[in-house]
């Protein structure tokens, strides 16, 4: 993993030179040192044994063997996979036990490097880290001044600017928002743009068809100075159209990703009771078989393509059939799920700060904290949705995207689990400091002080009576005067320009070509 | 464990028989069955490897060896360390490395049951269980009608009455709130006639003198019928002075408790950086140490006598010094001392829905999640403040606690881990059901939906519109009509009349006992 190493001597040479950078850096507090992804120094929790796993990884070849999936208007991709061992009966593909596991073990990587523009923020994904993501594909927005409202690409453009400007997000996603004022077809090249021009970390491209992943690969290669050969620079998101489908879209998507050895994470997008029986072991089959079809297809488009084993799965409202978040049933889901992965030896997708809450409530904070936690704890190595999600993901909040962040820095900050050395154990304190005798003023707090505990930048700790005089915020509107600060003081990263000129041409020839239906 | 099978089997038989119970206990959905106690059958999550916790147990020894505990007032406990080989120099008392081990593994049982009043509410309390307890010491309540205000007796039973109505709460709690409109040297007698008469759920005795655990041990006398002999029927809070200090209240309790082999809560309050180092692995060995001390000190007044291991630990705001809840660092410690009670062998108790934030907002959510989580996933046996916490336990919230309720309904299905029976596995409709085709309708989606997925009480899943016009409300606002809906339905649970009057004489025998100087 010498890429990682690279990751990290590029992240302590800083990504600008210059006096005021670095004396701004040195006033930052600890809390405020921007880390490039979260490396976990505790092993995934395991909620079910070998012996366990084994039944589901049997139930999912029996399930491609005996059912196996549907390849709608794909010709081509069901003429790979025939010529790789299965058989197609028309649309519908049948594969031999363990096919699709060997194709994968035979090339896909267990752990990649995502590129971002600046090198000091390069995403190692997989093995023991864990990398957060935006929130992803909401028509809307929300926030405690203007409510819900259709979002807009300046809103896009914000998200993008507030994800760059935490220490605690460690990518900027792709689709943070679907800026609804730009019509779908020219939507990509607005998208794509912002990533590259307002923030220098790593981002996903555009998956809604085959042209406008082609349009994204070509972006981002002007984007890095031209040159993407054995560089991967996006992850973009392959969703099946659960269940046991996959359609051209997508495959068309990833092909495009794949060939230009751009990674795709393959999600079945399960709502358990509908798109799969409503048992989580039957979710956990069901997303395996899914998986191991859409992963195999990326290694025979081209052998040693990064794929991330992707689930994303949830509950139901027994009441509406509404999809509900943060429930006990998708955390068991995630922490099954995400041992297949480890056993099939690719990175793992899932997780985030979920919620069907409509506002930065007490019910979007309990649902986020109860797929947040797990998506640590399970080990997710690409945490998508990680701040800002509101209502089943129909809308994202500025609020909630402060808030979220909050809880990342937390969840980095746990991730270190128990600290061991002489210091950690503190028994020069502890044998020195006689019975009573409180531990404030020793040598020892006094050193560890600043670093010793996770410093919220959302939470009021303060007494009622100082938090009451301050005006009785709750945690929302506390977090609408920090977006807006943050917003004010935001400056863009450094993006060479004659790079912007040639970016801005092929937004601009691009539109005009769809414009006029060449697309 | 025939306890347990007898408290299940209790269960069964429920606790009123008739006619309209019975009708109602059909009407009762899932979700409202009430389980005695959590079983988990997911193993705990160890954060720390055996020879970590190897590291901490030797560095407990060594500070009860070289520094020792101080015992302040209580030569009589101090007599009966020395008799069983400890050294004592003044007050301060220094430990051979080893002894309180040996003394606890020699009798304190692993695994004991707590008697309810009624039967079907028995918890076992060690092992696999996890039992949900209230909120503890709070001198104020909230609600969001009247704000912020010191707690009455009237708050008191309404908590009772509340905890007693949860499906979710196993317990009734000890000191819900603090009732201040009553003096402090009769507030116990009110608060264990309270527990025993609105409530028919085990609870805690008083702990703020010797004499008041007396009092507690006899009302519990009278309440259970006049027999104790051998069951346990109060689990009491003694927490200890750290650092490293015992004093003579908290011992006399303990000492009243053990002899009546009633069990106790032997807890080091510690606010890591001030009552110990800011490191959570010298919290660990502290605790440990503190621990040791006070469970011994059980098991010499009465060997057997049921102790549990108690951990409180909070980490501090670095700006102000105040206590800060639901921060990576208590976690950590609390996966920590976990392991370090399992392998002592006795019963844990920590963790809760901790929060700094004065109202049930988004703040007050995330660090409940954050502590209540990990009291799952650790192997937490007896969880204080399970609900209702508020402002670093200075308050109580009626909302809060309502919200909490539903999280712990939440954890206890958690705890069922993955079902791969052959109904979870669910072979049957995976392999019958087209590609494309979904589960909604099928015999297998139908017979699991009812109990598929965890069904909130205060969530709102509902699409934006409907919840707008449903009136917009946050959980908060739902919870607030939830414990008011919920009070004005309270029934009673049957307590013998002879019993009512028998306690009642003696609280207010007591009473002008107490008035009169006599106590």
């Amino acid at each position: 993993m010498s890429e990682t190493t690279d990751a990290k001597a590029a992240g302590r040479r800083g990504r600008r030179g210059g006096g005021r950078d670095a004396r701004r850096a040195i006033r930052k507090s600890a809390a405020e040192v921007h880390k490039p992804f979260v490396i976990r120094k505790l092993k995934p929790f395991e909620i079910v044994d070998e012996a366990g796993l084994k039944i589901i990884e049997d139930n999912a070849d029996t399930i491609l063997e005996q059912v196996g999936v549907e390849i709608r208007d794909a010709p081509h991709a069901i003429e790979r996979f025939v010529k790789a061992g299965a058989k197609a009966d028309g649309n519908r593909v049948r594969f031999p036990k363990g096919m699709c596991r060997e194709i994968i073990q035979k090339s896909a990587p267990a752990v990649y490097t995502q590129h971002a523009r600046n090198p000091a923020r390069n995403v190692q994904i997989g093995g023991d880290t864990t990398v957060f993501v935006p929130n992803y594909g909401s028509p809307f927005v929300h926030d405690l001044d203007n409510g819900r409202r259709y979002a807009t690409l300046n809103d896009f453009e914000n998200i993008v600017k507030l994800a760059y400007m935490s220490p605690h997000m460690h990518h900027s996603g792709g689709t943070v928002c679907e800026p609804v004022d730009i019509p779908v077809p020219l939507r990509h090249l607005d998208m794509v743009y912002s990533h590259l021009r307002y923030s220098d970390k790593p981002f996903m491209g555009s998956v809604t068809a085959g042209e406008r992943a082609a349009d994204s690969v070509e972006m981002a290669r002007i984007g890095f100075g031209g040159d993407l050969a054995d560089r991967t620079v996006m992850t973009s998101l392959i969703n099946a159209s659960s269940p046991l489908v996959w359609d051209a879209t997508m495959l068309d998507a990833a092909e495009v990703y794949a060939k230009n050895n751009q990674a795709c994470i393959i999600t079945p997008f399960i709502l358990a009771g509908a798109m799969s029986p409503a048992t989580a072991a039957g979710v956990a089959a069901q997303s395996l078989a899914e998986v191991l079809v859409g992963i195999a297809f990326t290694q025979l488009v081209r052998p040693g393509a990064p794929a991330i084993f992707g689930s994303f799965a949830s509950s139901m409202s027994m009441q509406s059939g509404a999809p509900t978040f943060g429930t006990p049933e998708p955390a068991i889901i995630l922490y099954t799920v995400a041992a297949l992965a480890r056993r099939l030896g690719v990175p793992f997708r899932s997780g985030g700060s979920l919620t069907a809450s409509k506002i930065p409530d007490a019910q979007a904070a309990y649902e986020s904290a109860s797929t947040l936690i797990p998506s640590m704890m399970g080990g997710v190595h690409f945490v998508l949705h990680a701040a800002g999600w509101l209502e089943g993901g129909l809308a994202v909040g500025y609020e909630k995207f402060i808030l979220d962040c909050d809880q990342l820095g937390a969840m980095a900050k746990f991730a270190d689990g128990l600290d061991l050395s002489p210091n950690g154990q503190a028994m020069e304190p502890l044998l020195n400091q006689p019975p009573g005798e409180h531990h404030l003023g020793t040598a020892h707090t006094l050193q560890n002080f600043e670093t010793a505990f996770y410093r919220s930048e959302t939470a009021d700790n303060n007494s009622y009576e100082q938090w009451s005089d301050e005006g009785g915020l709750d945690a929302a509107k506390r977090a609408n005067k920090i977006w807006k600060k943050q917003l004010a003081n935001y400056e863009a990263p450094h993006l060479d320009e004659a790079i912007d000129e040639e970016l801005k041409d092929f937004v601009a020839r691009r539109k005009s070509e769809i414009d006029a239906g060449g697309e």
